[in-house]
């Protein structure tokens, strides 16, 4: 656990006194750093409630109540802070007045944030699944082993999803709303120790706060950042993981769903998702593997990876290789005609060649990595 | 029914010598005429075994045994040809030695093939189909009310598909690999009499002639051929509907899957097909017309419909007109990014632009109708 200095505590205190997603947090955080913006608080700026609710804040007693939970309190900076989450800087990133960079995380659990925040992938549903919905998040969760299983904690596909990646001795992570000295929902209590104890939990929320309709939604946002896909498995027209999925859409994550009977409720959402183009359609585990390119194959860390020759592609990821362009950015829409590749083969391309360090993603769309040419290479 | 004329005999001694879906055939009727080729078949002219059968081919008797039956020889020219069958005289529809127009089609049951041709939409599958896949089939014939269901008459998805038009007073089309005498499969006897007493059937098989492996997968491209988009409801791996899918995507056809759980055998086929982009997901019959754009509105003959004014088309009916060339053609990689129109959409808009003879299909993609403008008329 790191030290509880004067930046962790400030942090703590905005954390409590600004709730979470707040963008207007965020932007003034990056503008001023955290020690101006909480004098600036105190001092009234901001929105209505936070200056009230700063004179009352006592940082100590936060820090005290966390430790004596076993939470730490993880913030930028960090070694344990996930570097998955700088996506949520970007302007694509906040919407309808949420969203932003959290000034910190609320953790409990032996496992980093990030380890798992590396290899995550979102598997969201429904509370009200089915027996069919329940089973595929589940096995998804079990044969996606090397992935961290990235969810909500909620009953039926959260729980299925958490269950099958522990079942199969996999890493989870569980994202909350509310404080992580509060057990919720309540029924679930044994997965939760389970989680706490063999994996982790995250919240954006300090110890205490109980969940709120706002959290949860602002919470969406940190499963789809920690995740480099979501997989929404069952969820009716008005659901949590439809915004899930929205929130990876915004932020240019692999955004997949699994299909079910036309009619079932509960596979509304999923088939909508597939229909309107904004999910692709995933089966098995293998046709999320194929999305998410070589993540896994566990052991190596892709990130550090060194970059491949060219001609190691394969024929689909130099066709995109070489439809990216060195500056400025090309959107999905341009590339796949450039490339000649269906939107999931495009994606599933792009993928590869980001984690190879080939391939970014800007503001506008994606472009090459300028590659140092090694002594000799021409390329 | 037509007089037995010459070239009717010329056509039907073709149809049972060559057998069905010979390109090579279909070509040399589109440079010689039909009479002129029939010479030459008897002369040696053609594929192995074509000379032989022309030598024992008596017409006047193949002309007999379908009169026995009822059964009528439509060619082209008949007011009764189905224009819809031009599709079948593109490059693009012949694939692996099979394709072509064919010299006729029988054909048997009081509706004509011009007016079930015109607002053909397919519904195909798996035989052995599930309660679920047979549901969805039958249902979606019966709410596509004013479409012709048009399909292969065997067990499972096709029966559905019949029967769900039949039982709501719509029109269906039985598209079949056997000469009409012969029942296959023999189990549907009684779905035939109907559709050939209360609808119509057809095939490219002269009377007697059983079917065949060739056969059926011939019957698939006609299938595809007489219907503006062709559903696949439940099919396993291998398949024929996914080869009807493959005939339909290749003549520019909309492709349309039913999506089922990934926990089905009935079910991969359709959610391939979506998963590759080669086929639009549809949930109902509402995501069918909406692919289909304005068929489903009964009444009217959309082929003779005035053209509308650019200004009454929607902003996405906009997009297209405008991304499309006045000569040549654009495909539809092209055009979705230029439309900025996802493909399900993009698809939709094109078949209401075609519709309403403000767009074709040519060789290469699609381009503009060019309008003959009206008096006092800018645009």
């Amino acid at each position: 656990m790191s030290e509880w200095n004067d930046e962790r505590l400030v942090r703590a205190a905005l954390s409590q006194v600004c709730g979470p997603g707040t963008p207007r947090l965020a932007r003034m955080v990056a503008e001023h750093g955290v020690e101006e913006v909480w004098c600036r608080v105190r001092a009234g700026e901001g929105e209505p409630g936070w200056s009230l609710r700063a004179a009352m804040c006592e940082p100590e007693r936060i820090a005290a109540q966390a430790e004596q939970h076993g939470i730490r309190f993880v913030i930028p900076g960090d070694a344990e802070w996930p570097s998955e989450l700088g996506v949520l800087e970007t302007p694509q990133a906040t919407v309808a007045g949420m969203g932003g960079l959290p000034v910190g995380l609320w953790a409990l659990g032996p496992a980093s944030l990030a380890d798992v925040g590396r290899r995550g992938v979102a598997i969201v549903g429904a509370r009200a699944a089915t027996r069919y919905g329940e089973l595929v998040a589940q096995e998804l969760a079990a044969e996606l082993h090397g992935f961290t299983v990235v969810s909500g904690g909620a009953y039926g596909i959260d729980s299925a999803a958490h269950r099958g990646a522990m079942e199969v001795g996999g890493a989870t992570l569980g994202v909350y709303a509310q404080g992580l000295d509060l057990v919720y929902p309540q029924g679930n209590w044994r997965m939760y120790q389970r989680l706490c104890a063999e994996h982790v939990v995250v919240s954006e929320a300090p110890p205490g706060v109980p969940p709120t309709k706002h959290a949860f939604l602002a919470r969406n946002r940190l499963i789809a950042a920690l995740a480099r896909g979501s997989i929404v498995v069952e969820a009716a027209i008005r659901s949590g993981a439809r915004n899930t999925a929205n929130w990876a859409g915004l932020m240019g994550r692999v955004v997949m769903a699994v299909p079910g009977p036309v009619t079932s409720a509960a596979s509304v959402t999923p088939n909508r998702l597939i229909r309107d183009g904004e999910a692709a359609l995933v089966s098995s585990a293998e046709d999320v593997l194929a999305l998410l390119a070589d993540l896994g194959t566990v052991g190596e860390t892709p990130s550090c990876a060194a970059p491949q020759p060219f001609d190691l592609l394969t024929p689909e990821q130099q066709a995109v290789h070489e439809a990216l362009p060195v500056r400025g950015g090309r959107t999905v829409a341009e590339l796949a005609p450039l490339s000649g590749l269906s939107m999931p083969k495009l994606h599933s391309a792009l993928v590869a060649l980001e984690l190879l360090g080939l391939a970014q993603q800007v503001a506008d769309g994606w472009r090459l990595v300028r590659q140092v040419a090694a002594p000799g290479k021409v390329r």
